[in-house]
């Protein structure tokens, strides 16, 4: 068993040209002993966000906190605390923080995906 | 792409001598094309709680709003908002709200667990 806090577990930043304002956090993994899926959070700063990419696995998200926008099919969407997306894999996706405070999006990916 | 409120989505209520007062919602899951893992959101009122159970497959959970305590392994653990759960399978838990506002917990399950 495991249960903490999540501010508990050290950051990964991630700031430069593709990513910013951005850290990182596995929060239930490999490591744990969970082997069919991956818990990630990661805290976008305002003004922040993630790169716009592609790859070939899953994303489950629950936004916990802050507003902001994803980007998925070629539009963006607003997203808030409590708000639930699911991105297919090998959809182009962003997220950015269009808020005053972090915006923490809680990620999961299957195990095929790198866990940071 | 799927971008929604979560409470846009209708709820199944547990009310009986196993599990008090809970909401369950599945956020994504086979039927938005998620084969990997599945979110739900389960909503549990002030005094509720889930049954005390056991299953062959792991809970990964975030806890989204209010306060409650989560057995496992034979003892309670505060749980607050922001904290993280990983549950591996085959061990005996339960969740209860001990505040005064609805408990929301985030909780994936594997493909081979009931989505709800």
């Amino acid at each position: 068993m495991k249960v903490i806090p999540y501010n508990d577990i050290s950051p990964t930043y991630f700031d430069n040209d593709l990513a910013k304002g951005v850290a990182g956090r596995v929060l239930v993994g490999k490591n744990d002993g969970a082997n069919n899926f991956c818990m990630r959070i990661f805290e976008i700063a305002p003004g922040g966000h993630t790169p716009k990419h592609t790859h070939p696995w899953e994303h489950e998200m629950f936004i916990h906190a802050g507003n902001g926008e994803i980007y998925c099919d070629g539009g963006w969407t607003e997203i808030l605390p409590g708000h639930v997306a699911f991105i297919p894999a090998n959809i182009e996706h962003q997220i950015k923080n269009t808020g005053n405070t972090l915006l923490k999006v809680v990620c999961l990916v299957p195990p095929q995906a790198p866990e940071m």
